[in-house]
């Protein structure tokens, strides 16, 4: 289960991780229904990344998958080409999501935008990590 | 200006509040531009709420005015009736949105969603007099 | 037919109005196709009401009528409720939408929102006139 | 901050630059929040490019980028493929969009769209250049 004080933990230190690198991010956590229990932007965040965070975040946990993964199959010629259309566009399929795991299970997301997919993926890890 | 820092401080006042009436909220925060700056969903508050409260934040400063006000002109027979089905479904006309304001001008707003109108629109004001 | 220099003309006199009563306004364009010829919104003018001046605009024409007349039909109970539902959400059922005329016909029409009903109305009416 | 005033002027020198290279155009701008200020339609632009330049503004505000550079790391095989899928639809990744800057931040972005990626992006230029 994650708690919205899981969330802040979890928020707090992606947030160090984006201020280490320098970059503002908007910084999303869902739950384990994929439902968002909590976002920031950072001042100077990017305004079209927010739904891009939070879309990271249901898609990580609605497929038990990192982004970046995702986005492997997710090329034109891939086996899941075309899955950015499915759930009402709320799949991201750029790197930016982890899960977040208990015991071996998946019970929610992260999801982070406002940089490189390199960037936003270690910022997210930093936020994983935490919980 | 609604820095990430103002929002968390608003939010907290909000929180303060909805735990005193006992009542567990989704709490947003935009900017003038009315986007995001933050969002919780305190633990036990309903899912439908979560995108509820960010709309209400957006309408709030869309239109400058409280949701409870502009629900008044917006039912039937209302000179705003059928407002709710412009800006693509972000139009939220019942309590709980209140605009912040910064010398006398709207820099964005706070919507909150969990309970009852009268409840949301308490958790709001807490929050909003907290900026 | 509607042309840029016509849409800018119109344009004008609503501002002109605009200014005379204290508002700042929301204010677009539509030709015979329903489609966007121009919009402006008036520095201080509600963001929420740049949908619904372009939507009011496009319901004018869409079925020749101003939007304060269409109103009457719409509520809960009249012929047309539920018509805002059609269209995308393209309908706006309050009034500031005015269709312009040539030689008997509706060849455009100009949507305003930013004030009350009558206020969105009374600015509709100078723009078209200047048509 | 970007006024009417300032819309004004930068779409009169994108006008210019269309009306040089001989293609009618769509030219909208949007403020910092990625609203519309402005938006005109030139006499024979096409249709369906109203909501592109529309998008287009909003797009290289929501990431401070132009739309140009966007298209480069948005095809398939790039870091934010799958991009265009996030934020309601209102992602264009395609020449036309760039940022309008003031001491050195985005402040709003112009967004132009009638002719050829290079061509869109020309008449942006000469609008941004204005600003």
């Amino acid at each position: 289960m994650v708690t919205l004080k899981d969330a802040r933990r979890i928020i707090a230190a992606a947030e160090k991780k984006a201020e280490e690198i320098g970059q503002p991010m908007n910084i999303a956590v869902a739950d384990s229904g994929g439902n968002l229990v909590s976002h920031v932007r950072m001042d100077g965040a990017w305004i079209g990344s927010i739904d891009i965070s939070i879309k990271k975040a249901y898609t990580s946990r609605a497929f038990d998958i990192s982004t970046k993964d995702l986005a492997e199959h997710s090329q034109s010629g891939g086996q899941f080409f075309g899955i950015h259309a499915s759930n009402g566009g709320q799949i991201m399929i750029f790197a930016g999501g982890i899960p977040l795991m208990q015991d071996g299970e998946v019970v929610g997301a992260i999801g982070v935008s406002g940089g490189s997919g390199e960037q936003d993926h270690a910022v997210a890890e930093a936020g994983a990590d935490a919980f």
